[in-house]
């Protein structure tokens, strides 16, 4: 994909190299290249730093696709397929951008500063060292930073977004004997490390979403009269999450309830469990070692190793009080931290007026529940405002199965984007 | 190898029938035959049916084999390979004992009853069927069963086996949204199926291997003073157990506590999980349907469906108490029932003084914690009394890799068998 893209950017004359990263740390397997390209050079013109992933989430069709995850297939006025919406339909756009001005006989109004990664889905491994290296080269006279890569909150409605959740990711692992046991001939002689983790994760959150670990709310932000008007503004209905999700499952009975659970309050999630029994079927295996995965969403103004601090020492806490004979480790996977932004700076006005162009309404101003860690090291390494320009709506799927992009929303995206670069060129800098 | 069999059998006189099953159920593969073959027909004689079976785990050296795991290999007292121990060893010591009375040229004391089968590894198919159709014919007039099919309880000291435990296994699904979550945009918003579940697996064993399910341990035989002063005898250590575990997570302090803990009590495994992310590596889904498999170890006197009735009703009011919004759907996944046998029959008698014998030691007389349901059948339908006698040791390694069976418990196997069948004939019937 990286090939494919620098090929394409080539093509429309825009100037590419793949930068390798070297290895991933603890393998023996080359990073996929970043994709740092620009597209004109005029002193004149503002630079426009355009964000976007080309890798995906994984995808297998025994999941319950109804179709091959990684053929596009357009029906029904959607692009069904594996990166649709996430985040290789985004980047495409841009190309799109470029080469429909081209067609055109349009001047393309900025620099189109462009950097593609492979990595976004497993941590960004590499891309913040090499934004710090980058900063006063390739990224020198960045204007703003634009980043297509969220979604509407709803499905009708377009959206700027001006703020996003950290997230910090947890191994918990238990470990006994020294292989897998039949269930039984030592069911009831040993201490099983499923049974202690089961318990263990059921100490962090209650079905109700209450954060059990002593102290993580305390770190929260507390809420400004403010903040606490602009959730009735928002357009976003119960009906909306119902839709999202295919379930009346939901945990709050009001919008502004829920809007502030996604948007501004930690929130804790199990992910699965490595090691165990886990296909189809019964087997009667004590398995010898499983490992716990959980994350956690982080918000103003939490820090990850207060946030690791406290996560360790309760989970230390409760793992003393099973008072078992197995092995516990928990251990941080990866975090990212949380970005709040200013919705009022050019960058943002920009797009509102884009917004206004393309889809002929305001845009919700929202922030976003899941973490786009990028977007706060751009900010902080290029002193630049970083806008969130979402593409794809909140039911596209985006690491689930069916995963889509709209029609409408890939072509007026496009429109938006462009008109975005439009309006955005037109104080340049000196 | 079931036609290896009928060839060697009929080579030892004798008669011999491949019974065709037809095809495994849902399938268009044959299942393989069961062999059903009678040495001796003397009326004054008594009939011993013997059991064993010709299929084996899968294995492959790339599980970690030291050695091609379908080439028998003899090293430093020991016969390496897949099905050395578990069964083909024992069901050839069959054999064996018929060729060593004819090259010895001493009379057979018994009509030996055989039914060796090759399903055993995968739920016996097709074969309680068979018994009940045979048992007014093939096996008519069977005056007891062997069964050398399991192993002694440690590495130093022959058993017999009068007990086994039954399993009752159980699939427990949560679920929630149409399809998985990104936990960034909706954690926080939705009730978690898997936070659901992990609450609900949390309460039905404690760390310390406590059924906490009301009722199960009222469905359990009182302990007798005669039982009570058994284990004592049994020759097993502590550090049997931490042999075979190749860890020292034991629940329990003492061997008594837990021999009762593997022969006499009930016990609850979890075995995994269904539907969550169980991959190495971090993925932030929020699965949309998991499925918690555990099973719980049956004794005398529980019936599975007393036992299903106490499982339901107290999942269902564990699963009423979190108030959850998510679908909870319990079911059983299969059954089989416990066994209790008399060990002062007088074909567990004729199996001692045979253990003595060979071995010039008292056996120790062992309950398995492990299901071999064919051996209830056999009891239920015939009428007769099953002894199981096993053949090789508690390190055997039968599902495991580098399966062996020590060359002194071969050859030493093969005189236990013989001289059992010579104990077993002294009161014929009429």
């Amino acid at each position: 994909m990286s090939k494919f893209l620098a090929s394409e950017l080539k093509a429309l004359g825009a100037s590419v190299e793949l930068r390798e990263l070297g290895k991933q740390e603890g393998t023996d397997v080359d990073l996929p290249p970043i994709v740092l390209a620009r597209y004109g050079s005029d002193p004149n013109k503002r630079n426009i730093l355009v964000y976007g992933h080309y890798d995906v989430q994984p995808a297998l069709i025994e999941d319950g696709w109804n179709t091959k995850p990684f053929e596009l297939l357009e029906k029904d006025g959607k692009l069904y397929g594996r990166g649709s919406t996430d985040d290789k339909g985004p980047v495409i756009g841009w190309l799109n951008s470029i080469e429909a001005h081209q067609k055109a006989g349009i001047e393309f109004p900025v620099n189109l500063v462009m950097c593609f990664e492979g990595m976004e889905e497993y941590g960004s491994d590499g891309l913040d060292d090499l934004i710090r290296a980058e900063k006063d080269k390739f990224f020198k006279g960045v204007d703003a930073t634009c980043i297509c890569d969220n979604y509407w909150l709803g499905t009708s409605h377009p959206a700027l977004t001006y703020g996003i959740r950290g997230c910090s990711y947890y191994s918990l692992s238990v470990s006994g004997p020294a292989a897998d046991l039949h269930s039984g001939v030592f069911g009831g002689m040993v201490s099983e490390p499923l049974i202690d983790l089961t318990h263990l994760l059921s100490k962090l959150v209650s079905p109700k979403g209450k954060i059990l670990i002593p102290g993580v709310m305390d770190l929260v932000a507390p809420l400004t009269a403010e903040e606490d008007e602009i959730y009735d503004k928002i357009k976003y209905s119960m009906q909306d999450l119902y839709d999202a999700t295919g379930s009346q499952t939901n945990l709050y009975e009001t919008k502004k309830e829920s809007l502030m659970a996604r948007w501004r309050y930690p929130t804790l999630s199990l992910h699965g469990i490595e090691g165990a029994f886990s296909a189809p079927g019964a087997k009667t295996v004590i398995p010898a070692k499983v490992i716990g995965k959980f994350s956690i969403r982080t918000v103003p103004n939490m820090t990850p190793r207060e946030l690791d601090e406290l996560v360790f020492k309760y989970i230390n806490e409760i793992w003393a009080e099973l008072g078992s004979k197995n092995k516990m480790e928990i251990s941080l996977l990866h975090d990212g931290m949380w970005w709040l932004s200013s919705p009022n700076h050019w960058n943002f006005e920009a797009a509102k007026k884009a917004t206004k162009a393309v889809w002929n309404v305001e845009p919700d101003l929202t922030r976003e529940g899941g973490s786009i860690p990028v977007t706060l090291t751009f900010e902080e390494e290029l002193k630049r405002n970083v806008l969130l320009l979402p593409m794809g709506r909140g039911d596209d799927g985006a690491h689930s199965i069916n995963e889509k992009l709209d029609l409408v929303n890939y072509i007026n995206g496009i429109k938006t984007l462009s008109a975005y670069l439009h309006y955005a060129s037109v104080e340049p800098t000196a």
